[in-house]
């Protein structure tokens, strides 16, 4: 097996599934990157073959994939004119992975990393995208897979996890006790569980920069825009990239911008004060729900890694996000999830602090699908059905073809 | 322009986007395919650029594109040792769409086509997966479009519609009548209505064939099951494999398996019967709502080509089609929808007639997301939630962990 390491300590440390965070720092550990020099296998077509050998699978069982990653490139020509840039920006759409986010490129290399350790048994906490993902995977690999969700997890999420047969455990009480909580449940009883910054979902995650290396010819974007909520997205993003530092391919990073929900924000807290420490937010409240994390593991990394590469934090409101999520749908045809959608809010917030500035490029990362997440939309009410008959079918199109 | 023709009566036809039947026939058009000898650009990177030169696309304008197509091919081998299958079977997932339906891929054509002739307006008539589709590449191309619904369109689909910005219009009135109403409608005032059949349609679907036959390297399956609504997405897979067979790559072509729900079954009922006619199906009743279609617009030209081809068509109940769905989730990690789900009954249901055949391959085309109806799974009651404290889940995991 391979080593790990604790990036903010900059020490190396045990390996330890069923507790896989710093015994000094408490921040979440990563698995440590060989020295030698790797290469690209681009002429596979699944994205884990591909990056293999910068992925700690030394054997890949093809039969546990669900054909994840390789997710499109869109540049996004329409938001652009909108506000008049004069710079490209991309959207990178997470949504068209199996289970319409991010979380399977995580979940795909932990479900490879625990069939191949024999383990049966594996586990989440999430009320969202990463319980449907881990229950989709663990279905996939026949493992008995175990969905903790908080008390007020949305009908739709329970239905669209559950249906892959998993079983689902609705917790009572503190979410971030509920954390730890399944970890110690965890090493008892044998389950693996693969929560928001296990080391292997960060591998998983790494490989969407690989990806826009190449579908930037070469290049790395000037400026990525991540949504923020335990930071293990935005972790496993940096890992990527200093992985291609390593290898010498790239002589520097990008500029990473993490976005949170003013509803619920400690990193940009934190950021904006110049603290190291994160404090919990209580009461979060937000429509982002995918990123209303009060607590998030990887915060206090997440801060030294931004101050170390000159990334920043910043936050938008519900209505921004409501605004940019109705924007990248009606002008880009991109309906995601308002956790998505603060990246572009995020870029125009950016924009209005620093409007002389002139950067070579942005990506919008697109976490997850709207699709899951209904009722904000419904709520804003912009939608009307307009009534019609057959024998008046035309005259009310006429009235609106002009 | 390129030619169009009729594959029903075998002869050539004039071009008009506002009204693609033949006026002998009544049968859908299609645009007639080359003599010379194509060639693939498989190092592109999207899926209309990689075949490009089999479609009727002289330009690609990919500021229209979404990233459609390119879809993984997974073979579901929990399925096959469930049923004890001695072949492979694989599911095409064309969830991973940018809407996730393979609507999306006749979509990209069609607006390329809108666009390179300056049409200006788009329209569709459908309560689901195409109209969504229709409006986020119409709001990508900034075309003005309307998505004709019927009287019962569920909330669901209108918000996930709606969102792009198109006009959606809830018509009261039979439906085989606002199919009609809508060319006639959109011929005086200038809106391409590109519905289920529409020619431009049909070509984005032969993509799906001709990444099937390099996915399988070079290997056409021996069956595929298709869900059979209207009848122009298993017109387009037979027209994909034409092309290849008149480009001399493959010999023949596959069986072809439409599977209709029980329900809603006209093309069945007429080829049980041995009828060339198909009769529209009063009160069609099923839970697949995406194949709801009582009256297919290319219904007489797929029992023919079903016949000329070796090809069939069953039907499937919904008791069938919920099972199949839940399967198709629990052991392959896939949750499609119910006209998805079709396909994997259909194969069972076909499995059962004929328990001594043994064939090569099947291909399960999976053509949309589950999450778009979750109806269904909920009322099937089959999803619990276990409820637990945090000082009582270590024995809630424990009892369930065995």
């Amino acid at each position: 097996m391979e080593k790990w390491e604790c990036l903010f300590c900059e020490e190396p440390r045990e390996v330890n599934l069923f507790w896989p965070f710093c015994p000094r720092c408490g921040q979440p550990l990563i698995v440590s990157f060989p020295s030698k020099k790797l290469s690209f296998n681009l002429s596979q077509l699944s994205a884990l073959e591909k990056f293999q050998t910068f992925l700690p699978l030394p054997r890949l069982e093809k039969s546990l994939l669900l054909g994840e990653g390789n997710t499109p490139l869109l540049r996004l020509y329409r938001l652009e004119r909108k506000i008049g840039l004069d710079f490209p920006v991309y959207g990178k759409n997470e949504m068209a992975n199996p289970t319409h986010s991010f979380k399977d490129r995580g979940t795909a290399v932990v479900i490879q990393k625990a069939v191949s350790l024999r383990i049966k048994k594996i586990g989440t906490v999430s009320t969202g995208n990463m319980a449907a993902s881990t229950a989709a995977y663990g279905a996939k690999a026949r493992l008995n897979t175990f969905v903790l969700l908080k008390e007020d997890a949305a009908l739709e999420k329970t239905i669209s996890t559950g249906i892959y047969g998993a079983h689902l455990i609705q917790v009572k009480g503190d979410y971030g006790q509920l954390f730890e909580a399944s970890y110690r449940a965890g090493k008892k009883l044998g389950i693996y569980f693969a929560n928001s910054c296990d080391p292997y979902r960060l591998e998983g995650y790494k490989v969407v920069s690989f990806e826009l290396y190449f579908q930037l010819k070469g290049k790395i974007p000037a400026y990525i825009f991540v949504p923020v909520s335990s930071g293990g997205h935005l972790l496993g993003l940096i890992l990527g990239f200093l992985n291609l530092r390593k290898q010498n391919l790239i002589g520097r990073l990008p500029h990473f911008i993490g976005v949170q929900a003013a509803g619920c924000a400690p990193l940009v807290r934190a950021w904006e004060k110049g603290e190291e420490k994160v404090l919990p937010v209580k009461n979060p409240h937000t429509i982002a729900h995918a990123i209303s994390n009060p607590s998030p593991p990887a915060g206090q990394l997440i801060l030294k890694l931004l101050r170390k590469y000159k990334g920043q934090m910043l936050a938008v409101s519900d209505e921004e996000i409501m605004r940019a999520q109705a924007e990248l749908a009606s002008l880009e045809g991109l309906f995601c999830d308002p956790a998505s959608a603060t990246t572009w809010a995020g870029l125009k917030k950016w924009l209005s602090f620093t409007p002389a500035r002139k950067i070579a490029n942005a990506v919008l990362l697109l976490t997850g699908s709207g699709l899951k997440d209904l009722t904000p939309v419904k709520e804003r009410g912009k939608i009307s059905l307009i009534p019609a008959t057959l024998p008046c079918l035309e005259e009310v199109l006429s009235s609106l073809a002009l």
